[in-house]
């Protein structure tokens, strides 16, 4: 594969403030799940009410057991870092960890920390801030095969099903990376593009980027961003689209949700409408690309009507239909196999 | 009309630097056409060889005649600017010109203009520079009109026909502004949005910023950028058509192109395809969306075959055809009244 640089080092471990809601935990909660075995624990301040179920350390244990990494898995809540989470910052700073977030700011503006990055020899990595020398998009074929999530909506399951689906692809013997679009996304690979913080004008060219040339079977597995529908994010979503020359696609659904996301004037488009709007679009640069599954968030769906729902969206699309969480996403698997061979 | 903050004073000088190719001209051969009444002359260095048409002046003698801003007219081959270029901004900067460029880097870089500048207690204007706290769009139905212009490709004369509409809708006793989104658009009117250099997540809302509430008779007539079917800049074109929510169009298209410009191995899409897109497009955020007609630039067409070409869009789309250089855009706003109303 042609790898991407890795922005950071394992291992690390997860700095959690002291948030109390899951909901502004969820990057280091979706660490913790996807990259355990780089992770020594997590470090938590006095009242975090979010707990990620790996060990607890402070920084000099952290330091100690051989952390290269602090990475920030809380946001802070309103958008500004508490002055006592930027003292935890620098503290590991000084120690020589490097410091990794996905803040809407550099870290280096933080007080005190690039002095304590200088000190420890530290870096300091922002996951949202994108490369420098994105190209324009060249809408050029490149080598290699790729599947990109997109969605009724933003939250509605792009990242996981994507790693889900790279994964379960590898344990079936089928060469695929995941490939990063978000910042937790960026966090869980090491690498990847945030798509949403590039210049209007290199969107399509840094999809390109994201997803290079690679060998004929492989498969890059492409976390998708916004909706085609989404009033204010689909120029992302259709760039990232664009971009990707996906030869195939996966719609990820919250089945609850009735209108887009912090829009309610704005109905949730159907997945069949997503199908046929991403379709469209995508042929621009790829006239084969075709939707190989459904990718439904279940867990709030009562255990008992799950079954009848999953094969409600297969019978509407004739294409499988999995929560990729519950279920993994085999089937998604199968289809691929069935439509571009092993 | 809701006024945006100008940017510039005027009367302004333009700075057409040596360039010898009309086209490295095109910024300031555009402000000499559209803004004559506020430009005082040019200045040229030697061996330049593009004429605006307007009076010869130096820097002193700019400054003497009261000129309030020099404006970077040429763009420099290679994309950085010489260093005598630089002097001459230097100069006017002491002399207290404000000085205006479009360029891909910030004025303020230039060796010894900040200085300049300070002492001269003159601004540095960059109008690629998006303004600061951009929000994400709304998709919320504005007050007002809205007529955007979109092209089959880049260069297809999107600019020339919003600012010719413009003119002739006022000329109409129709109240309307240009809405600029791009360097020379902006330096025309003094005010606009450089909407291809913001960040992707906030494009949707830079198009609301561009065309905000207005009275209900008033049209904004945006300049549009890219184009629905282009593999590099579709994301800002759709961007743009998503948050401008126009209720109506018009299609700017060179008839003697064959594939996007620069891009070979994508043929140019017709201009039936490109009504249906954008109307597809941008319904989600104004269904009742339409097209109001046909900008041809014909200038490399015989004189003799025009007539029978622009017939022939026409009858097409059973929509007004026109060269909105030659003919002006009064068949445009004919359509305008009759499907909107005086």
């Amino acid at each position: 594969m042609a790898a991407m640089t890795t922005l950071f080092e394992a291992p690390f471990v997860v700095f959690m403030g002291d948030v109390t809601d899951p909901v502004y935990g969820k990057t280091g909660l979706g660490l913790v799940q996807w990259r355990a075995s780089d992770c020594l624990g997590q470090i938590r301040l006095p009242g975090c009410g979010v707990d990620t179920g790996v060990p607890e350390l402070d920084i000099p244990m952290a330091q100690s057991l051989g952390a290269r990494t602090l990475i920030v898995g809380s946001a802070a809540v309103g958008g500004r870092m508490p002055d006592h989470w930027v003292e935890s910052l620098c503290h590991a700073a000084r120690l020589g960890l490097d410091i990794v977030a996905g803040l809407h700011i550099p870290l280096s503006i933080l007080p005190g920390l690039t002095a304590a990055a200088t000190a420890g020899r530290a870096r300091l990595i922002d996951v949202r801030v994108p490369p420098a020398g994105i190209p324009v998009g060249s809408g050029a074929k490149r080598s290699g095969r790729r599947v990109l999530m997109v969605g009724t909506d933003c939250a509605s399951g792009k990242k996981y099903t994507a790693l889900a689906l790279a994964r379960d692809l590898n344990a079936a013997g089928v060469a695929a990376d995941f490939r990063a679009t978000g910042q937790t996304g960026i966090m869980i690979a090491g690498a990847g593009m945030p798509i949403d913080a590039v210049v209007a004008d290199f969107l399509t060219g840094a999809a390109e980027v994201l997803s290079p040339d690679n060998s004929p079977d492989h498969w890059d597995v492409i976390e998708g961003q916004g909706g085609v529908f989404h009033p204010g994010y689909l120029p992302v979503t259709i760039g990232l689209l664009v971009g990707s020359q996906p030869d195939a696609f996966v719609v990820c659904h919250d089945p609850l949700r009735r209108h887009v996301s912090g829009w309610p004037d704005y109905p949730l488009p159907s997945v069949t409408a997503v199908i046929e709007r991403t379709v469209l679009l995508g042929s621009l640069t790829n006239p084969a690309i075709r939707c190989v599954g459904v990718a439904l968030n279940t867990s709030r769906v009562p255990a008992s009507e799950r079954l009848a729902l999953k094969a409600r969206y297969a019978e509407e699309t004739g294409l499988p239909c999995v929560d990729p969480i519950l279920d993994g996403t085999g089937l998604i698997v199968d289809q691929l196999r069935r439509e571009f061979g092993a």
